[in-house]
């Protein structure tokens, strides 16, 4: 197998994510071809120097390639790996940043041999969607998760490893199903919490609209998620259920025991779980 | 009542409200005079430039002010709110800022009649507590509520109104118990929320501490408020006990509608309650 530079890179969907890392991979490839659905989202790569070419045909766009990054919303993926194999090179190794990763090493694992899959899912993001957002700087940083299948070849996840370090993340190989109980506490949960949080104000505001006057900087940042993508969303919640629910109930239990403690007028054991959680907090992010 | 321009101003509690106030009003007033319970927050503050002078006595802070605000946790308001009737000039204005109202104004009525008392809650704050983190643009653009009593002079509430615009908060007249329902959904539910999540994810990493290496900027941005100062969040959560659980119920019904949808694999009625929550959330800040 060709190292990162030598390889052509095909990436299909260029909304943040493809975008994003294809600007990111550009001149570190011998080409990086961005396959949409719009004409106008080619247009728009190619005007932001995002990649060297593109098209609206996926057969077109990935049977030159050494490498495909699917990079459309879950079920779209599961969607293209259906299909996908026939049309790639032999040995081509065949990525994605599906934020969930069960169901898609599920359905990598039907690819034709000739193929080498290699799930993926960086640790970033923003609420913004589509091309326009844009950034190649945008993996730098974060966690980028890898997981292998069993069929993986060692160079297959050498060069996957190469393309997380070429756009500035940190390669982490976890199991699919660990990965998605991990995704569900720490980005499905919050997005959750944010949706249950607006909801909350909605039935507030149905008896008094003040509610909107007096939202300030503490409910923006704690509603910022509740804005992605329905979309994406969607697919992630309904690919991860079981986690999400696991999640979700241990979530309620901690809110049930917050409650008791109000109501209870409990100051020292409200005191020791606010205090854990600032210390967690403090401890994490600066 | 004299006009702010006129007004000596004492400031109980030079915190990152109190001290961010005081630096927002010097030179707008004849005198800003900071009061702290320790002599080094006195110095810092008179370094920064936010007071014109200082004293850890409450009394020689307050006996000559025209105007007096207590920016300290609740349970400190209502304890100050017990003694300093009687070190207080005749009509002297008695603002507070703290973050719950109706039990501050019940407690304000029973001051001495020579006070006018008059609630107020700037809707602003940032997770940073103390003098070092006072910013004197800390209120320009927020909302700034004002719970008067049925005692509370025109004159008085007047130039209450006059000081939430000198820092450049727009002010907004509400009763205590209204304030206390709005706070509760729009910021005491979001601050609980934040320490479930963070729960959750401590018992997530309890089998599996690679839960802190994944947490990304999603995590981090719903997490923010869970390191809020305690001893303020504490005074909150016990001086708004009905309201807080009131909120925590009827978001804790919201996670119960979404958690249903996704164990069912509802995906209309997903889409809906997720679009609704994007629309609010996308209208509500940019």
């Amino acid at each position: 197998m060709k190292g990162l530079a030598d390889v052509h890179i095909a990436i299909v969907g260029l909304g943040l994510m493809g975008g994003s890392l294809a600007g990111a991979l550009r001149g570190k490839c011998r080409a990086v071809v961005g396959v949409a659905r719009r004409a106008e989202t080619i247009e728009t790569a190619l005007a932001r120097g995002l990649i060297d070419r593109g098209t609206t045909e996926l057969a077109s766009g990935v049977h030159e390639a050494h490498m495909v990054v699917l990079a459309t919303p879950v079920r779209v993926i599961l969607h293209l790996l259906s299909e996908i194999g026939p049309l790639l090179l032999k040995e081509c190794l065949l990525m994605d940043l599906g934020s969930t990763k069960a169901q898609i090493v599920a359905e990598m694992a039907r690819l034709p041999g000739h193929v080498q899959p290699l799930g993926g899912h960086p640790m970033c993001g923003k609420v913004v969607s589509g091309i326009v957002a844009a950034d190649p700087t945008l993996y730098r940083g974060h966690a980028f998760v890898l997981t292998p299948l069993s069929r993986t070849s060692e160079a297959a996840l050498t060069l996957g490893c190469a393309l997380v370090e070429a756009v500035g993340a940190r390669p982490l190989v976890l199991d699919p199903d660990r990965h998605d109980r991990l995704a569900a506490t720490i980005s499905h949960l919050p997005y959750l919490l944010e949706c249950a949080l607006v909801g909350t104000a909605e039935e507030r505001a149905s008896s008094d609209p003040m509610v909107w006057e007096v939202a300030a900087s503490g409910f923006r940042d704690t509603s910022r998620l509740a804005a992605s993508d329905v979309i994406m969303m969607l697919d992630i919640l309904l690919t991860n259920r079981e986690a999400v629910l696991e999640a979700l109930s241990t979530c309620e239990a901690q809110l049930r025991d917050l409650a008791h403690l109000v109501e209870a007028g409990d100051e020292e054991g409200l005191r020791t779980m606010l205090t854990a959680a600032r210390e967690r907090r403090r401890g994490l992010f600066t």
